[in-house]
């Protein structure tokens, strides 16, 4: 029997656990050309509020009844495929679920990093790290010596977003939610400064820790932190923005204090990046991503929930803070 | 006698007339290095109303008391420097007045299209050509077939914009306000289209003119025009943040629609352009425009004023949408 988290009802802000249902099914049978995965990891991330919304998407809604949709770690049981063979590990889009039979399309990479975890493979040597490499580096643009301030400083992202910085001689601050996110950020991935978004005052703060200004903002979150933070920017700064989190929901779409003018005086560039547009760059981003973890220079923290039954509240979790790392979940 | 318009008031919003006096002084004297400028034409530009706003600035604001700054073009009529003889015709910072006498480097350029009028050094071949020719190109980046869609499409960046855009192959689509200017877009400056934005129905107006969504935005107005265009972006796109001449004023600063989601989900670039960072760029742009001017292939609209007299009323006048392409202040 194949276990698989499908998607009940539709939120309209973060999914909680009884928008999702745990069925169960046959074994699926790979047919002509695919290839048969049994899943070690599951990934959880914040984007997939965004799969899951039916507004202000980059793609197609997951549907009702359908596989929550998820990147995954596994190793092939099964092969239908003449370049995949039994025993390999490959990454892919093969769901929430125990068994996946899916097209060759649906792998991402095959995992060729076999001396460092397989959950790596979600996190800093997946999409996580390559996104925090391939849109610092593309969008943010940093020079040594900048002030690149990151939010969800602490996260899968933006842990690495920080540590790329100082390795490519930036000055990396974070914006992290409470004292152990912040010290976290210090002491284990290196920003010169850290601070607690949830403190008063967060604009002094911003001051104290970026007394030249803000040459990348890397924005994670959007909100209030953005509106603090766009005043402070440099002139000819850059702001990456790869993700929403502090914005419950975009229906009705939610106002906020208007960056044109921020952009125009300062001569500053705001781009979205998703990682999905990126894939030529994706297995050289990985090879420079995995030396920087084998020298030691790039760490990284998981948070690894146990089994299939831990999906359906998995998600809220992350939106709640409750993990201090890339969140998967593991299964037996 | 040298007559001068000063500041006299702050304005919370535009400068109206009564925010400026005209004051009589004597005909200055250039000191050493410096020349003495007899202005023939004074510029009205809707950035002038950031030149005097206390907040939201990029660069310090007209003292109360002070010349109004703008740009003029005029005749050398005595010079203590080396690179400038008397008789020379050069644009520059000379402000809304008579006579100025300047160092060097109040002037942008010496004007040597002599077949032209010498009104166009402050138009088309002026801030206002350079601006859009080097913003629409080095922001905007239009590929043939891109639809462009521009604010204050009439307007003398404008205007300069939307036939640019057609030249290197892409679609031009104006907005404007009032059924004149709309028929001069077409008309008079090639576009494919144009739109009322004091039309009922404006997002309809856009979609119906630009049926593939919009490739470039170059934007001049900020507000609901802007907050219309953001959700039609395609993916990729780029919007050039050139002004923001729908805000009648940043304190208290206004609050719209969030635009981060957008960027995101259309992995849309938005980049302000300010031309003062562009000196090494200018002297080849202004030769380029110039001889689109020469091959019929950009055209320009002035709207001159006569006698120094006009100045106090022109920016606010302006503001009111009365002009019909750029305005100047023609001296006796």
């Amino acid at each position: 029997m194949n276990r698989q988290v499908v998607l009940v009802s539709r939120p309209t802000g973060v999914a909680q656990a009884d928008n999702f249902a745990i069925r169960e099914s046959n074994d699926p049978v790979p047919g002509d050309g695919q290839i048969l995965v049994h899943n070690r990891f599951l990934s959880v991330e914040p984007a997939m509020r965004g799969w899951i919304a039916d507004v202000g998407n980059y793609t197609a809604p997951v549907g009702i009844g359908e596989v929550m949709r998820s990147l995954a770690v596994g190793r092939i049981v099964a092969s239908r495929h003449p370049n995949y063979a039994v025993g390999e590990h490959v990454a892919g889009w093969f769901g929430w679920q125990e068994f996946a039979a899916v097209d060759s399309d649906a792998i991402v990479r095959r995992v060729t990093e076999t001396d460092l975890p397989l959950s790596l493979a979600l996190g800093v040597l997946g999409i996580n790290g390559v996104t925090a490499h391939l849109a610092l580096t593309l969008i943010g643009e940093p020079k040594p010596g900048d002030t690149v301030l990151v939010s969800t400083a602490a996260g899968s992202v933006g842990s690495a977003v920080g540590q790329i910085a100082t390795i490519l001689g930036a000055r990396a601050v974070g914006i992290a939610g409470g004292a152990d996110k912040v010290r976290q950020c210090v002491e284990d991935f290196g920003y010169a400064a850290a601070i607690d978004y949830k403190a008063p005052e967060l604009g002094h703060a911003i001051d104290a820790a970026c007394p030249n200004g803000v040459d990348v903002y890397f924005d994670n979150t959007a909100g209030v932190i953005s509106d603090t933070v766009y005043p402070r920017l440099t002139i000819g700064a850059r702001v990456v923005i790869c993700g929403t989190a502090s914005i419950p929901a975009w229906d009705p779409w939610p106002t906020g204090p208007r960056i044109e003018r921020h952009l125009l005086v300062k001569r500053a560039r705001a781009q979205g990046f998703v990682i999905f547009d990126h894939n030529d760059r994706y297995d050289a981003s990985v090879a420079q991503l995995a030396a920087w973890v084998r020298e030691g220079r790039l760490r990284y923290a998981e948070d690894v929930l146990d089994g299939i039954e831990a999906c359906p509240d998995a998600l809220a979790g992350l939106y709640r803070g409750e993990n201090r790392g890339k969140r998967v979940i593991e299964l037996r």
